[in-house]
């Protein structure tokens, strides 16, 4: 691979000003034609990657314990769904595991924070996609001031402390900010009011929200800096073009999948033996 | 559509002759090619209906309840993960809830035998796959006498009270047998043996279930026989080849989901109001 996207969309050392960062851009690919010209073949050494991870945690005498985790945050619109529905698109469910988190249930705001998604984390070969994440924890709950001060500033170590657990047990965690301008946002909404078969998607809370654009801008900005490790680094991805979100996230998967390295397991018992057994059968 | 699959593969009324049920046979179609010509079209549809059915689980003032249980059976190497992937590959993640199930847990088997079931039911709006279910508790659990014949009798009639009972709650339960020979089966064991990429798929117990093929056979015809009913009935798929066996299943899928007619739900809000605060936002 020519360029590489994990440098490329690497989030920049604090401080991050998410306004310096241009959410139309397409660093490492000049058009749309180009990205899904490539894109087929890129889909393909993914899938590839993704069944040798599965694959090497079942056979052999010595399963791996390698896992994947792609966490994806921002704001409503962004592409979180689309991205999921992209990813799912190209890997084998079998080896897949995908969260959604909505509000918090009642259960759920009795354990602490960490605790429903430790719940969902990916077993060993498994590629875990989680649609917002233990980072809502920092985000609408900041935002929107759920727990006292005092008790989401302590947040951000304890989800570093977390993410290097995670990194100890074989998971690599992949951290994707979908940045989108406030315009966008403002379009896709429309987008939605527009289209009857959209109608649903729309919530009257979204307006609400939306006005709190300045408020979780800075709170991801915050998340940015503080939970940007070498461990588990945050990538940026501008999402303003669903091609290119799509684009940047499959190459930042297959790049980080490459580095594990999985490999086909040996087969843990005699090839030719077990032939004559089937054929005897 | 002018065949319906729903017809064409549904279960022969009782006694069930298995080796009667010809499982290299592509009833409705009459070439791969025509398949394959009329797949994207089907799978297309197959989309629309699924996210017609998510939708109006979510939207509206009175969300539907309506789901649907895709039920996976048949003998090692029948093509339930493949069938999985093909699915998978057609419908939105975020509505589909994909369950595979492995030889019960410790902590499962110190519950009734459906109470890992239950627990993995499709929600409203979601398209449910099960890969291998309940039904392994008259099928393994028969043939290889894992707990007494008094108890495994007793799950039949357990099975469709069950059935009936998600029918009532709005769950459409849609039984498939991948029905293979077993030279198909021979064949795709020797292939896995024959390929370093599927060395990982093979078991060495591969043999010895192969080996009491006729039990596994009657335990079916029984299956097949005392659980296909009016409400929740099986169908049986020819699946020696893997195209028609996509092809059918998507089909039943789709002749399924337009009995259930979903429909895209009213907005529940004043859709030019919404329009105005969200241009004024």
């Amino acid at each position: 691979m020519a360029k590489s996207y994990t440098h490329l969309l690497r989030a920049p050392d604090s401080p991050v000003k998410l306004s310096k960062l241009a959410s139309d851009a397409h660093p490492g690919v000049d058009s749309k034609s180009e990205a899904l010209q490539k894109l087929p073949k890129l889909a393909a050494r993914l899938a590839d990657l993704q069944e040798r991870l599965f694959a090497q945690s079942r056979g052999g005498t010595e399963p791996a314990r390698q896992s994947l985790l792609l966490v994806l945050q921002g704001m409503d619109t962004s592409g979180k769904g689309g991205t999921v529905k992209h990813v799912a698109g190209v890997m084998d469910p079998g080896g897949l595991h995908i969260t959604s988190f909505k509000a918090p249930t009642k259960e759920e705001l009795s354990h602490d924070f960490l605790w429903r998604i430790r719940k969902a984390l990916p077993k060993p070969g498994v590629v875990g996609v989680f649609d917002r994440s233990h980072y809502e924890d920092v985000l609408i709950v900041r935002v929107r001031d759920l727990v006292p001060r005092e008790q989401w500033e302590l947040r951000y170590g304890l989800i570093n402390e977390f993410e290097q657990e995670l990194a100890d047990q074989g998971t690599t965690v992949v951290k994707c900010f979908l940045h989108i301008s406030r315009d966008t946002q403002k379009e896709r909404l429309l987008a939605r009011l527009d289209d009857p078969t959209k109608l649903w998607k729309y919530s009257t809370n979204d307006v609400a929200e939306r006005k709190l654009w300045p408020a979780y801008k800075e709170a991801y900005q915050a998340a940015l800096n503080l939970t940007s490790t070498e461990t588990a680094p945050w990538y940026v991805i501008p999402a303003d073009r669903k091609w290119y979100r799509n684009f940047a996230i499959t190459n930042l998967l297959v790049e980080t999948l490459e580095r594990l390295d999985p490999k086909w397991p040996p087969a843990g018992y005699d090839i030719e033996e077990e032939k004559q057994r089937v054929l005897a059968s």
